[in-house]
């Protein structure tokens, strides 16, 4: 296995370069201690446990991912920030070497806390009557105060408290390349008071994090600020004007961006002039593909999201075809003999390894039965599909042809 | 995707060639109408529905296994055999070009019916307390007439029925190499006097099987025989001498071997002297790894069994160590600091894919939070061992230290 040893003799103006720029379309580089480099922008997918589902970490790489988001608050529960840090950090735990994100935990405080009481999901399921279903039988896991976030664990119920100084400790200890600050993401049923002051708070907990970061960084850790502020445009501005006179190594936006694209770009174009160009931007739990159009042409270099491994994992898949892009394979067709038209791939011009190997008759099969071999496949089909779109942004910006480019897309 | 053309010229000689033999013990290879070769001894792992469990056919052939075991049943349930015939047969709807065996569905016979009256297993799980447990729970959802074997479907409750004719009209159509007689296969608590009816009725049908195979073969499938008769000695010979008395392609021995390995190597002594030198042997169900060295000495050429994956699927890995050459990795190590025991791979010499890239301690972190890649992780390491095994086993047969071999393997 290979040995990871971060280079903390690097400066810290080697974290990122901007290398292009086009009004608010950019091109840049991140760049991990161990040398590792991620092209902006860039698709980051979600390994919660230090894992992507259903994928282990080398196809992770041969599939051309250079980026990752572990969620802090579950590798505090399971195994440790403590085991993980003897065992060498994220990178050697894993055997990755691309750029690891980490989050605060903030985010579990409202996933496991109002997104409870409220019934909603971040944006999507606001409106989505599974999405209210599913979390209204459960009970509300966390609750925020003045000083921390209070969780109960989904695990085995102990009580955990996340301060800005521990959730820093955390990351620290896990080795992640990204940190962020601790913030609390408000609810999109949140009112206009409740996100003011919580927003508030956060600041003061961007603040306390930094302070904690600088004592501990050797130099190979990276912080984000977060924009707070809900779908409010003073409370926008007041976040960023604060986050971004601070020092931090990146600016992430994060909270409720509204219900559609259209709130995501408002909410962008009142910030994004905040935050200094030489910083990288990151938007936190984006998106489906018109999104990530979205929040490209709004300045922003990175995005995670769950979007393209979860719903690999249900059966649906990324296809060319807008305005959704998405195609259920799960769809039974054993009744009628008409197997003959599913006896190709997902894409007849995808060169993933699913669609060099299966077809979509096979794949439907090992879905119906069952096989989690499926997950793995649609996974890889769908990780891919998103890498050559941001490959094919990246070219198109640089050739200056981004909006011919995303017209061609959505109309082909 | 390949296309996979059957060589339907190739005469039927072609399909198998003993190379070498010491006593009992013997190498040989089979080669199927593709012109895919296997040498045996050889472990062939059960491919369900058409799908090594967590594993996808590339990465099954990459492993080197050139042979895998189909049940007939679940095919025939979906996505039935008219689809898969339709979509080029099992090869080509899998894409793997290796040996494919097909069993006949009778297994099935026993597993979904008085295995559940009985509470018990093919061999093992007549002692464990957790597979009685399990069946009993169960409805009996098979039943055995002289003319066929009627089913209640474990999916969707249809009813179907299972005769000599249409077991090999289906395994026909599903394409594969290797198709089994329908036999019934049972019980181990099964009296004389049922199982001599039983195997009486298995030699009626066997003949109705070759019958009907030797219309419909195209020259491009092998058909096996099965001897019955459970532990019964007279039983065991007088099926014995009836199947190998027949013109078919190889032989295999099913139903209930006792329930240990001194009981199996009893049966195969008993019978392995009617059995022609130059047919294929194989042994169904099996096995461990002591059963496996047990049926190579008995002069047993390949066995199939669900051990490796399953085990792997429930966190038990292969390990050189004697006697039972197991080790569960989902025991808890987080509350004691002590991960760094755990900081190497499975087995610190093996080649395979998860030891060269990923240690105990991280792997037992995916079982823990329920990641499925540990399942194919695991998955690999499982199979890779009983090939390495296999390859050992055949080159110390060549070499006549097969014994010697076999006491350093269980003394290690």
């Amino acid at each position: 296995m290979q040995n990871y040893i971060p280079n903390t003799q690097k400066q810290k103006n080697n974290f990122f370069e901007l290398l292009y720029t086009n009004g608010n379309l950019r091109i840049g580089k991140l760049r991990n201690s161990i040398g590792q480099e991620l092209l902006t922008p860039a698709f980051i997918p979600v390994a919660t446990n230090a894992s992507i589902r259903a994928l282990d970490s080398i196809k992770v790489k041969e599939l051309g991912i250079n980026g990752i988001f572990v969620n802090t608050y579950h590798m505090h529960l399971t195994p440790g920030e403590d085991i993980v840090e003897e065992l060498g950090g994220l990178h050697k735990f894993m055997n990755y070497d691309g750029l690891i994100f980490t989050d605060s935990g903030g985010f579990q405080a409202f996933s496991l806390g109002q997104a409870i009481t409220d019934g909603v999901g971040k944006i999507v399921s606001i409106f989505s009557k599974e999405g209210r279903k599913k979390q209204t039988k459960q009970e509300k896991l966390a609750e925020v105060t003045d000083e921390y976030i209070v969780f109960k664990s989904h695990i085995d119920g102990r009580i955990l408290k996340l301060t800005p100084e521990n959730s820093i400790l955390i990351q620290h200890k896990l080795g992640s390349d990204i940190l962020m600050v601790l913030d609390e993401c408000t609810s999109p049923l949140a009112s206009y008071e409740y996100t003011k002051l919580s927003m508030e708070r956060s600041l003061k907990w961007a603040l306390r994090c930094l302070d904690f970061f600088k004592q501990h960084n050797k130099g190979n850790q990276y912080l984000y600020g977060i924009i707070q502020g809900g779908y409010h445009y003073d409370l926008r501005i007041k976040s960023a004007e604060f986050i971004c006179s601070l020092d931090f190594d990146g600016i992430a936006i994060g909270g409720s961006l509204g219900t559609s694209k259209d709130n995501i770009a408002e909410i962008l174009s009142w910030i994004i002039g905040y935050i200094p160009q030489e910083k990288p931007r990151h938007l936190l739990g984006i998106g489906s593909i018109p999104e990530i159009f979205t929040a490209i042409e709004n300045g922003i270099d990175t995005f995670d999201c769950v979007i393209p491994t979860r719903y690999a994992r249900t059966g649906t898949v990324f296809v060319n075809e807008p305005p959704n892009f998405i195609r259920d394979i799960t769809a039974k067709y054993y009744k009628n003999l008409e197997s003959r038209k599913y006896d190709f791939p997902i894409e007849q011009d995808c060169d993933c390894y699913t669609c060099k190997n299966y077809t979509v008759a096979y794949l439907n099969h090992l879905f119906y039965v069952g096989e989690i071999s499926v997950m793995t496949l649609l996974t890889i089909h769908n990780l891919n599909f998103y890498n050559k779109l941001l490959n094919r942004i990246r070219q198109a910006i640089l050739e200056n042809k981004y909006f011919e480019f995303k017209k061609h897309f959505f109309q082909k």
